[in-house]
């Protein structure tokens, strides 16, 4: 998590919301990103996303079992979908997002039961420090646009 | 729907499962992709994610605003996810997902009233024939396997 806080702030610097994602297998990180939406002006580009392109891609296929994510922030629907479809064995976040998370705080995704691959999931992992981070530069936004 | 069908045909010679996404502004066609899980050995490549994002490339900009998306399948809770981040307008589908359809099938993922876009959608347009290619695909799959 610490590697994704860091990636975090590197997002941060280009003007992204900071959030981190990365993904490991047996202990080696496979793939790493952060949020790119503003810079490729694309919405899917989620950090979450983009790591799990990058892991199928490093990995040469599109399962993803075996490996962790860890991510700075609870997953949108989009990423929780995403993280289903990779069949990714589980999933670690930072801060919970009550505005827009889909594991715990609006949507239960991956205790739902509909669908056929539910990933392990373990979210406050230095929730601090990854709400911390997402403070600071809306913070920072709105003083910058005042 | 007649051109997504179409590229669900084209997807399916190149041995994806046949769904067809066209994103439409102003009664012109700015982006249009079929599946490409396989051939690009990535989870998130469904048709409507791959049209979404090169419609944000083409349009220049993330917020795909007046735009109408058309897939021959009910999207999945990642595609529905991608659909209202990019803030389309619209999402006319074809046929009906009863194991995996995230906008009337399993989840109503547009009427739920927790996110903040709602698009409009409308299901069941040419469903006979796209549910039909997917069929007549997942046939040949099996009898190529037996």
């Amino acid at each position: 998590m610490r590697e994704a806080l860091k990636l975090a702030q590197r997002g941060a610097d280009l003007g992204e919301v900071p959030i981190g994602a990365v993904i490991v297998k047996d202990n080696h990180i496979v793939s790493q990103a952060h949020n790119w939406r503003e810079t490729w002006r694309d919405p899917t580009a989620h950090a979450e996303l983009v790591a799990i392109r990058e892991a199928s891609r490093v990995l040469g296929g599109w399962r993803l079992e075996g490996c962790q994510l860890y991510v700075t922030l609870e997953p949108c629907p989009m990423c929780a979908g995403a993280i289903m479809l990779s069949r990714l064995d589980a999933v670690y976040y930072g801060a919970a997002d009550p505005k827009g998370g889909a594991v715990e705080s609006k949507l239960h995704t991956f205790q739902s039961g509909l669908w056929n691959h539910d990933p392990k999931f373990h979210g406050g992992i230095l929730a601090d420090e990854c709400g911390m981070i997402l403070k600071e530069f809306f913070r920072t936004l709105r003083e910058r646009r005042s």
